[in-house]
């Protein structure tokens, strides 16, 4: 809320403008997104006015557009449409738990300065999971382009409304390809802006020509009934699915953060704003809230109109209240032109907005950069594709941390010896070094944690079966931020081990925080057939002169 | 197979000793086990035979004795018997499948080299396992010690049953706290050896008191039928479960794999052998194909069972072998009595082996080394005592990389400067250095991947914020092991960022193969703002001049 603190009067210009153009933009779509999540299309336009109080509010985002989005609108369809037969009592009251219980989740995390969660996602996982549930978007939108209801076969494609609807995708596809040509007529600023109202130009056509013709006679869907004014302020009228939608709303709630997250980071990295990741937690914990007691649905930031907001001079959270009360206008005004929107051509909106958020250049620097990134991207976009949009986030997640887990246990073990003439020790494979008899220094370049401290003991003892005249090891752990409690049980193992050979083992340059925890075991106090030195140096001079002694 | 080559006439005394002293145990555990996993106690004695010929041919410790365990055959009893009643046919078979597709599994991982899986399992996770573990089959023997068929009530207790059974109890209870005490009769290795027979006596004992008192009359439950003669050898005679065997299977094999590693690892260490995870695998996966084409179950390397091998002086798997033969003689010779042994006895003497399994002093240890580590402990067990076996393995595998993920997402950076006249960088923290102007050094003490790079960029924005005067960033790499693609795009983004406020980013010692990485990329050769410099002198040199110029 500091927004309104700093609030000056000539930020209203932009704000205005700002909040028209996302208002125009959100009423085909969000109806467009109810639909997705198997809802009826006045929903949609529910989520957007009160979440829109709540984000600004509670958010810290200055351009955020909240409101329903594609891809949380086709996680809310799955989760549901699981649970309960689609235009139910049960489905919608389902719908509407699902945005309280994520909320709350959201709200709660938080609070709880859960912020931090959003690192357990790498991008290339966001990337396939983004890829995957727009290609699912658009595969399911072909029935509605087409006027398909049943199967999908080409014997039922219903003409008129496929007509209708591929022409509105040819035009929509030729606003997206001409765009950069535009800039030969009119200012950069307007040319990066009216592509985006493309869609709205198509669905108001489109509503023209099914207006003039007459919904009957072409045959062709169209949104249907929305009901005139604003929806009712009520808690969900009971909370008794509250436990089954548990699961579904963790991993949408996760989800409406992190789709929140990369939009915003990219909008405040280009506007150099900083973004506070919890406050976006109770943002968007306050915004789905609200949208569960207005008769809405989950909601989330969505990238392409927050840019659309950013980029048409958004300063505040201003905008988005004028967008707010736009569509709160077009509710209560007389609006039966809102329930002649034809699917058709909203179909083909989705579709190719959706399309864009295909990425490819994240595949293809991943592909260059790491090829296990790379496959983890593959792997989360064919998981949502052929198994399920949360079973490919949770395969993504896991496959990130296996590959994360799989390279971090790389043993890095590395002997050393003394520069001449220095107290500086390097590795004996790079440079020409002085080493002790019946000494092996080794220095550990990798924090020793349970899925490489094997490896480390494996490569040590293999060093030690190579040369039995070494009586003494000293490891070097300067590299060695955190040893957990497998690693040092297993380097206390190798210490009796180590004292059956009548072989010792000492330390050096121990970090402080990781003394202090092998202090409090028994294993250094006293156990330890060696010693602990400060340095390398000093435990080369102390070792040199007990051999030779 | 090597042992066979290496294989010395000096060697037969100790492998028959081992081997007598193992069979007998043998005899008695394995048709518990057989009982634990809901099946008949001859299947016991059936997964004791074939499997210890398989794992001598494939396997590379030389003192495992292969077999039922407590732990396996409790996760076989979890798994098919929500799948089938227990008793039925269709529960053997299930069984039988299910030892075919972890043995298949186990084969397939072993040739794949996938021995490395071991890494994923810390300490902690294995300790709260295994505890929790024995305490479900500690409670779950409560039963046939009291004698109860029906529910667990103190009115349900059948008090002949309930008195063998707690009398075998305190026999064993004090067997076990008296060991030490033996030390004064006898040598070192036989007070070692003899309390590990004691459950040998007290169940000869009670089946000799159930013969004389005569079944009928006490009415204590015995193992019931055992078939003469050795197993028919044949695959299962149909494949139709194998599909939903297919995720019990993989959990249930990799913890057969773990088992039998924490128990080879320990005697290896002992005695100085070494251990190969992937030959252990294809000796698993061999044991298991053979336990299931020979009429018995699951089976892995048992670490009480291995202990007293080893102890009684086992030098190869010939010792195994002996005590394969030691069961298959007891097969074919007669043997009524062995369908007399009653059920409170080995129940006892399971609920005395499986405490003893109850593992405080890793608890201890993790708790003074490192909370996290406990916690994950204790919650592994609350897991597998609460929820489930397999539920609580995930569980503490999830939490544990959780943890490991926590741990390594902590932001490191050091703002470092130059010891006065020195070519080194120390942290302007920690030692007196010399700056630049407009210049800010920064050192990353980490890895840079999706988890922890965030934290990393968030603190080097912080800094560049702190100080407007900054015009040139350097970053120093020297400990930076990896960037991965997330790292990369999100330090890209950085540089176009700093490129608009008119600011510089460096980069110095980076490591050879993480360079080899970012070339390929087009961010380092095409868009980066500054250079890249070998090492940190160099940079502060260039940068001195340029700045001073």
């Amino acid at each position: 809320m500091i927004w309104i603190k700093r609030y000056r009067r000539s930020f209203l210009a932009g704000d205005a403008g700002a909040g028209i153009i996302v208002g125009l933009i959100l009423i085909p779509q969000c109806m467009a997104y109810a639909l997705i999540a198997g809802l009826p299309a006045v929903t949609g336009l529910y989520a957007c006015m009160l979440p829109a109080f709540a984000y600004a509010i509670f958010g810290s985002s200055m351009v955020a557009s909240i409101g329903p989005m594609a891809i949380s609108s086709l996680m809310v369809g799955t989760a549901v449409s699981a649970l309960a037969p689609v235009g139910s009592h049960t489905y919608s009251l389902m719908a509407q738990q699902l945005a309280f219980v994520t909320g709350t989740i959201l709200f709660v995390c938080g609070i709880a300065r859960m912020g931090f969660l959003s690192n357990f996602f790498s991008r290339p996982v966001m990337s396939g999971f983004t890829s995957g549930a727009a290609l699912v978007i658009a595969l399911n939108q072909s029935r509605p382009l087409l006027g398909i209801t049943g199967d999908l076969a080409f014997t039922a494609i219903h003409w008129p409304s496929a007509t209708m609807g591929l022409i509105s995708l040819l035009f929509l596809a030729f606003s997206r390809c001409g765009m950069p040509s535009l800039t030969l007529f009119c200012s950069l600023r307007i040319a990066d802006i009216l592509p985006k109202l493309a869609p709205i130009a198509v669905i108001v056509g489109a509503t023209a020509a099914i207006s003039w013709l007459g919904q009957e006679y072409t045959g062709i869907q169209t949104v249907g009934q929305v009901p005139a004014g604003l929806p009712a302020i009520a808690l969900p009228s009971s909370f008794e699915y509250v436990r089954i939608l548990l699961l579904p709303s963790l991993t949408i709630g996760f989800m409406v953060f992190l789709l929140n997250q990369s939009a915003a980071q990219t909008l405040a990295l280009r506007r150099s704003e900083r973004l506070n990741p919890n406050r976006e937690l109770l943002g968007l914990g306050a915004a789905n809230l609200a949208s569960s007691v207005s008769g809405g649905f989950v909601v989330t930031g969505s990238i392409s109109r927050s840019a659309v907001n950013s980029s048409s001079g958004a300063n505040t959270p201003v905008a988005s209240l004028i967008a707010a009360a736009l569509i709160a206008l077009a509710l209560c005004l007389p609006n039966r032109w809102l329930s002649m929107l034809p699917l058709p051509a909203m179909a083909a909106a989705i579709i190719v907005a959706v399309v864009g958020m295909i990425d490819f250049s994240t595949l293809y620097e991943s592909w260059h950069h790491d090829r296990s990134d790379a496959a983890t991207l593959v792997a989360t976009a064919l998981g949502v594709l052929l198994i399920g949009v949360e079973e490919g986030v949770v395969l993504g997640v896991f496959l990130s941390f296996m590959s994360l887990g799989w390279r971090s246990s790389r043993a890095r073990v590395a002997v050393i010896g003394r520069m001449p003439g220095s107290e500086n020790f390097r590795s004996i494979s790079r440079y020409t070094v002085e080493t002790l008899p019946n000494v092996l220094m080794l220095r550990v370049d990798t924090a020793l944690v349970f899925n490489n401290v094997n490896g480390v003991i494996d490569s040590i003892e293999q060093k030690l079966r190579a040369d039995p005249a070494i009586r003494h090891l000293v490891l070097e752990l300067s590299a060695v931020n955190m040893i957990d409690t497998t690693a040092m049980l297993a380097i206390a193992e190798l210490n009796s081990a180590l004292r059956g050979q009548e072989r010792c083992m000492h330390f050096c340059e121990i970090k402080g925080h990781v003394m202090d925890r092998l202090e409090r075991s028994t294993f250094i106090s006293r156990d330890l057939t060696g010693e602990v030195f400060l340095s390398a140096a000093q435990a080369y001079r102390h070792l040199r002169k007990r051999d030779y002694l």
